[in-house]
């Protein structure tokens, strides 16, 4: 399929995608807007789980509201790139034996300071989209 | 300031990181959903302005929705990065003296197909942070 010059992935390869990345971002509704916040990440039954600390990801957690969590890949140089969302609801983990499990992976803090809260994002739905032409055409 | 680790960006390091990217990410409002969708930019007056095909930003546009408009860097090795987010009202440039502006900004078009409307994301505000240490804790 074909969107405005943008290949649509299909569901395998945007699991693909997600696997094969370390770092994307979270888009939460914050207020009255959006906030887009990178975050390091790993898979655990298929659904994105990072950990965090008291802020915006948590507050959205404790709401159970719905997100998009993307990855993405580019090149300046050849223009192209391929992008994936994740809508789901974000939550935080607190099962016992799902905290075992999610500490298990051993999901790097980045940050100085200890992040010992988990969230997972329960997908409801993942799109990806490509440009892998490099086509360029004048305006 | 710091933030659970993280070093607040003021607002010069913001602006020079924007300044410093192509191609960055909107954070929408669609539905009862947030989307990030990755796009090549540019400023003008100091907003990110980009071009886009009828979807999901365009409609954001027409209804003047708040978004954010993030940036960011990181390395692995390091874990190291920082991010930018603009929070602003996206709207479609429809004057004719911006649109000459903003098309002779010359802003390249990845997709195989023409792009020929503009989006503009009038800021309201920018917020950044990075991580700078990359000091690791256990767990």
């Amino acid at each position: 399929m074909s969107d405005y010059g943008l290949r649509v992935l299909d569901p395998s390869e945007c699991v693909a995608a997600l696997e094969s990345q370390r770092v994307g971002r979270v888009g939460l509704p914050v207020l009255d807007h959006p906030l887009v916040l990178p975050v390091v990440y790993a898979l655990l039954d298929g659904d994105v789980v990072f950990r965090t600390a008291p802020g915006e990801k948590l507050i959205a957690a404790a709401l159970q509201r719905a997100v998009a969590f993307e990855v993405d890949e580019y090149d300046v140089e050849s223009r192209t790139g391929w992008s994936v969302n994740v809508i789901g609801t974000i939550e935080e983990i607190v099962d016992r034996d799902e905290l075992a499990r999610v500490r298990a992976l051993d999901l790097p803090c980045w940050a100085g300071e200890l992040r010992d809260r988990y969230v997972r994002v329960r997908t409801r739905a993942i799109t990806g989209r490509a440009i892998e032409s490099g086509e360029r055409r004048a305006s």
